[in-house]
């Protein structure tokens, strides 16, 4: 397998794509004209859900959204819809996540954050705008003509992203950080590291695989199937994330590199070791290889997504 | 129409009745048991979601979910599961609001706020867990088996709620208060004022009835009917509010009084004068009823249920 798909575009081309179409599409969603039963739409409050969501981003929760759909046949502009949905509830927790009362960080992409250009305020009603607004997409008939599509969507959604998912883990993460137990940093075992960040990351990246697979009307075999890979790819993708803080060089990261061991934050790097997590790394992307078996050459877009996720240096 | 309803209870009964139904929903909806897809409830986040929803408030909008489905003969028990994800926006909305960011309030209900009693990035968590839990629970065949009734709340909730609802109601009141602009206040009209409240406060009232209609899959005619009664109960229930601000007494209504005045907020009564306030206020209460002339005696509670957000005292 190289990196040329069977459409004869690259793996990367690909990617591109879906972000090009994602962007204009998160753009005519954030439109200035209110929809029906809108009363308005305040123009500072889409100014910062706007420069909270456009212009920046690999999309790859997208991209798996669209490339799980194409498994199963789902047209591409449902599949787009259902993946602003995600990329929106991103990037809602990045701009709350990036709060001084969390992470207290200045920079996202090398732009100030939310808090930073407009005020505390104004980004955390951007983000509670842009979570309900994730939900509001799924509902619309243009997400898919099928009510049962739709709230099968909504119901997978608010569980990846909830109390028991993003939100969860994102709540054991500052926990650990000892912020409220006076300070005490937490010594994670390497269950609890899998625990939270299953949750905090790895729940959306599965969410973004099952989308497709509902979009799609998958048999219950094959959705099994997809869910494993969403599962396994999310936790590659934070291992890569923890391998990026240690060894990423912070101009090409794109962010401040050695601040989870600078916080004592419990990584898969610091429970699994340098060399554990990488090999662990590579035993994750055959696993999500395999698990991908059923759909044959039809899965290899996906494989690669896996292995980009791996490798990846940004 | 005095204030004894066909079920020979009263009309406090019938409230005190919805309010202890939903507080014992809220409380199961809120258990530590993870479900399905959930990793885990972690405590902090359960213990922070408890405090917002449980133990307080009149429980208003359950019960216009409960009384609107009533009048179609719609199961109670979906009525009030539609009701709690209702309360978990309205308290993950307050939490929200009481932010040192927002607008920085101590107590609520005599108890101290979500970021006092615990800190503010767990404030921030549990309002976003509460967000997506009400669009979980209206996903939840418990709520109505068919598909295209449970997409349909979704829809409306997310429309209430969101950036052309709720959240941009808040937006447009911060601005009003001049925290944008060099602490400039905003001189408020009436149109203003209105278009602030009916989202901020009223999108959700609304959704209320709204639900009901939806419940009990209301032909168009009669949905029209109680769309028309929430927006007006909606802005009755702000004339009321705003009222009370300035006449009420600090201890009945359970808050500080005469505080918008002091922010120079834009009111009803400070645009409308207390004399044209209390008249539309009484303008108000008789078109609400109306409004539920289709329903004939069926629609007594709701009429009630509009006399008594006109002329309460807490």
């Amino acid at each position: 397998m190289n990196d040329v798909t069977d459409a004869g575009t690259t793996f990367r081309q690909r990617l591109d794509q879906v972000a090009a179409d994602t962007e204009r599409l998160l753009e005519r969603l954030l439109a200035a004209t209110p929809l029906p039963d809108e009363r308005a739409r305040p123009q500072r409050l889409m100014d910062a859900m706007r420069h909270v969501s456009l212009g920046g981003g690999k999309r790859l929760r997208p991209f798996l959204v669209v490339e799980t759909a194409a498994l199963f046949k789902a047209p591409r502009e449902r599949a787009l819809m259902a993946g602003a949905a995600l990329e929106f509830v991103h990037c809602y927790s990045l701009a709350h996540d990036d709060l001084p009362a969390m992470d207290n960080d200045d920079l996202r992409r090398g732009r100030p954050t939310a808090h930073k250009k407009y005020d505390e305020a104004t980004a955390i009603l951007a983000g509670d705008g842009l979570l309900t607004l994730a939900f509001d997409i799924l509902a619309r008939e243009e997400t898919h003509p099928s009510a049962a599509v739709r709230i099968a969507l909504v119901a997978a959604l608010a569980r990846a992203a909830g109390l028991g998912g993003m939100v969860g883990g994102q709540m054991l993460d500052l926990a650990a950080e000892g912020r409220f137990d006076g300070g005490t940093v937490q010594t994670l075992d390497a269950a609890h590291v899998k625990l939270l960040q299953t949750m905090k990351t790895g729940a959306l990246l599965r969410f973004g695989c099952l989308a497709g697979a509902i979009l799609g009307e998958a048999t219950p075999a094959q959705r099994d199937a997809v869910d494993r890979y969403g599962t396994l790819l999310g936790e590659a993708f934070q291992i890569a994330d923890d391998l990026l803080d240690v060894e990423g060089d912070a101009a090409t990261v794109g962010k401040a590199t050695g601040k989870d061991a600078a916080l004592g934050k419990g990584t898969f790097v610091s429970v699994l070791g340098l060399g554990g997590a990488k090999a662990r790394l590579t035993q994750l992307v055959a696993e999500s290889e395999t698990a991908l078996g059923i759909f044959g050459r039809d899965g290899d877009v996906l494989k690669m997504a896996a292995r980009f996720v791996a490798e990846r240096k940004t």
